[in-house]
């Protein structure tokens, strides 16, 4: 046996953070096409959801330039926590935040947001401090250019944060196909085109 | 008063030639990501639509590897003319494709399709000889790969095809956003995840 | 001699139009580095100012989720011809517009824009069509991506339009470093931050 | 009628140049990976012979470090003319090759080579010249980097010569999959992976 | 000495788990060219072959979507541990997986597959846990494009994964020429098209 | 409780070292287009002296071809430790250089500077080897290209050093909105164009 | 017969222009990495040297931020005419300059420099349009950034300028290796290190 | 103080390792232009040499495809070991390299090579585990693609390898210009075309 643990996102011990998700914020992200980038998001909530795992929406200042949360995701959790920050950059320095997390009772956090460096990075890493098992989903992060995007995920390993995709988020939750063939089929379908493609052709030939 | 005759879209006289989006040969577009060239089909299909151009549908053995047309784009326009090629690669030399877009009776045609350099190129190039003149959407026209592409695009420039985006498509046919502010805004929005978020903004802040 | 004409920038018969440089439509710009693309606008505008060459300014739906006109660029042109246009998507389809160029009596028109090959390119052809010489400040005109970039240039180009920096605009407008050294330099200086080392370190070393 | 003629391939009418695929040569292509080059060189040659094309293979200094012709090409083409020409660096100044290639009686020329803006066209606007129609298979053609091949691709372009890829290539000659679906399956299914790969799935599925 | 320990493959402790290559899922790898990505993957294949190590082939749901195993593995190891897994995405999780790895009584394991971050990164995350050393071929590995890559190499990085090329692999394995200068020369004539060439021309020259 | 330790950035326990910012240096950087490298350069410099972090300005060889000190920097910091070593390649290895690190009494130290691998690297490893908490700025650390830098990334990485963005440390170091809204936003507003957008928009709208 | 000419460059009628290669400028040049600029600009001196044709040196503002000419190129041509233009920008507007061009006697001009669409496209649009035959060393012409390169290269087509390489040009000039074979070998072991790697296997096992 | 110690190249302590850097194998790397990796090799010798640090020369069957090693490189260590290697892809697996190691006393070793994960990473991995500092020239080590070289300094990193540029190992080993200042410059200006320009420029005005 080797001293490494694979920590793996358990679907009964996981928490979705959905971190500054602001139409203005989302505007000002470069490392992915706006086309990618608003399919992520939305796998990954729709992903949160369909696994019931207990979401957080936080915000920064919708009141001004940031603007207010992509609707898509409100949508989606009509009764999540969701805490409007008054000021506080890094989410994990609002009690309010922190408390909803820790009320998930959840040790395994799965956060995605905008922009990387700084709305996800910095509550990564205060949960990693605290103990908790995180995990980012970097295709639903984003942020200026690669160049920012690089050293906010090294940043983020040299702490222990997990990289992923949401893809390997849903993967990795799902554990078995039988548990739900339809399901997870239908999230692919909906946020993997060439997926859907392959269910496509599969179902017009089968 | 220069030679160049400015050769604009007009919707009452311009028709849609949507070739071959099937979903075995859309898996094999390599010079977008699929979210990309997804969303941006589905935009020319939805201008179509909104601008009620006459749009003419074909595939290319559907009953083969190439798999059946995407079935958004059949939704879309269900009483359309499709034409399911026998065997034809040049859509142009099908009978029954050339008879429906000269019953279209329009003198503009707006070809995308899947791959670029055969099954949007061979009929522009023919189109282009009959008269018509060739309008290609380039984003919403897919290939192997980004040398392919650029020859694809060389050989239709060259004999005189404009070649376009679908936002650039949508724009020309509109002339004016006081013709209908609500139902270009939406398009925009479905299509243009960044427009979107804009609205948004100014929803919020207005 | 050959049959081609060098139609060469004169500063006694241009003028420029900038064509919708807005906030909102700025954001959605993603073929230059939003720093890169600021700073040739803002480069474009000067150096439009120092050869004192009549400027035109319009916008489109300002009211709306474009966005007011990028302040710098008002504020540069604080008694220019401002078009505020009501719904035409292209400028010359304004009176207004159309009315404001042809008073300046110029032949040559420069254009720069947001996005490229709406905002930009349907004037330019328009202008071409009218039998004016019309060059595009390439690196001012932005869009949503390069394949939307590719596909408008070529549009332009088969039409005679000729693409050009603003660096290059600005060396044909001034001919000889003679007509004012100062003032070119200074130009450079403040938009081209490797030229402004140059500078920098000749100065420390002469 | 548009004065534009689509000069479209005709099998009964086209004759293959393979120029200079030597094994010194091949190894200072840089624009295309080593896997894709290969595969794109054996796809001409394999379409060639599949269409019973009259091909014609010539070679630069093969004794020298430009080494021997690719092995396959010529194991492809045993009776073809093979001219190795003793020092002429455009093929169309080696008397024996224009031979050859006005013995095939044919007025359409395929051509690929190494290095494009050479090998490839130097004979391709010799041939131009020459009244000839002349095709360049791009994506079979390599040179040191993009920027050189942009540059050959402009001047064969401003010639006239029409580019294409190896796919389109084979389409256009091929004109309807009912002249020989296996055929041009197999063609398919040995040079582009992809379509390999929906072959197979259509064959486990069906 | 340092405390590292260099863990060298060694052809006498190692095995082979080829994982998910179908034909369905191999059309949805966007971050290799298909040529390159089916070279690669044929590369592992007889490069196991070639030095005999036991090799375990394994599936997802062959029978839907996903497709087929890509035939060429199969026929290279006919008699190979085949397991089609009915459910699990993890191969791991899989008993019969686990136990054929088992019974290889090999400690060291090399994995490829589609796509990167899950069949590739959940077995080998599992594998290291077990105490086995884990050697990714990363150029037979695809997944959606470079960010997801990047994200699932971090975290096999992490956990103590060696990521490794074909090339790399089959060097680190030989050892020496001398064991079979034939042999190996064979494999990468077949699967490196640029060595292949420099053994044409030596082979001309000699 | 994780062994993690979250080192932030704290402004009353941090400094700043920029670290020859000249204008031969700036020069031969190219990993960066020159706009984004003076905006992210001056970008750090206003974020010191907007958080009124002791800040210390070393050059080498100020007097050769190097060249002097990019201007701006000096004039944002008239009063601050100016070193201008005479022949120290590691301002480390300067002691009047450290002299003035220690003398400000800090133990977070961010780093910026030309060229990364060595005038950035060099010190940061000394930094690291002292017992300081080391935070680069990579985005206005330039050098040759990104193999030099990513190379110097590793290094830096394998030290301990922690990568971020300018925008990051701002964030960081301010900690909350409220405790100066106007000011950071006046700081985003001059250094982030589409932060900017966002803000002209905003106040047009609102 | 086509109406396409083939213009050939010919040794016998062409001259070169060298247009400002100067230290300062070339420290602006982005579109190539230093090592492959410099070697480019010394390749085209040294193929113009090596093939005896006139060559015109001509520089910028040589005493201010420009700087000198590139010290080799000087040291290539010590006696061919070197206009040091006092202010012009575009070279054809220095008298003394277009009397040296015209003063060869030569009617192709084969032109490089720094900046392409200012040093290189002004005097080449000018000597098209004195019927000049123009030749553009593409690969040994520096600018800003790709986007720029493009723009400029788009004006030079339409205006009929010929785009080539380097070694594009030395090949067209040479005609047959066997004019020459050591010193046109001797050119590209220098100038073309994968060349000269071929050389070196070659001599090592013929 | 930290745990983290700065082991920094020390010219009383560093021996250097040039690994297959043979004409055959330098052509089939495909991350470097060939400018730039035959001038960062050049630049590494040429550095070893000035340093007067002990260098060992290694080759691979260099009778065969590989060709002899690259001449310049011996030419600048006509004295130093040679060994050519009779079949060890590990040059440590060679009894005579590594005694020509140890026999150079230097517990530092600077390796480059041809394949990086291969002929560079086999060796560097040996001699960590050996006790060896190591340090690795990244750009002046080639391989196929960036993905190979990825993985090689993934595994490289991993191990403790310390990554740099040849301009970096300068300027660590030289420590201050005062210790030479005319003799650095040399190297710079040979290797590195921007910083001879800003000497050109430096010398012409000062």
């Amino acid at each position: 046996m080797s001293e490494f643990k694979y920590r793996r996102l358990d679907r009964s011990d996981a928490a979705v953070l959905l971190v500054d998700h602001q139409s203005g914020l989302c505007n000002i992200v470069g490392d992915f096409s706006p086309d990618d980038f608003k399919n992520n998001v939305l796998a990954v909530a729709n992903a949160a959801k369909y696994f019931k795992l207990p979401t957080i929406l936080t915000t920064s200042f919708e009141q001004g330039p940031n603007g207010p949360i992509v609707p898509e995701i409100k949508e989606i959790f009509p009764k999540s926590p969701y805490i409007a920050r008054p000021g506080q950059i890094n989410a994990w320095d609002n009690e309010d935040f922190v408390k909803a997390v820790k009320d998930t009772g959840k040790k395994q956090l799965i956060i995605a947001g905008v922009v990387t460096e700084v709305c996800v990075a910095f509550p990564a890493l205060s949960a990693i401090e605290e103990g908790y098992e995180v995990f980012v989903i970097t295709d639903a992060s984003g942020t200026f250019n690669k160049t920012t995007r690089d050293a906010a995920w090294s940043r983020m390993e040299a702490a222990g944060v997990q990289l992923m995709s949401w893809f390997g988020m849903a993967c990795e939750l799902h554990r078995d196909w039988r548990n739900d063939m339809e399901g997870l089929g239908a999230l692919f379908s909906n946020h993997l085109p060439a997926y859907r493609n392959l269910i496509t052709s599969f179902n017009a030939h089968k």
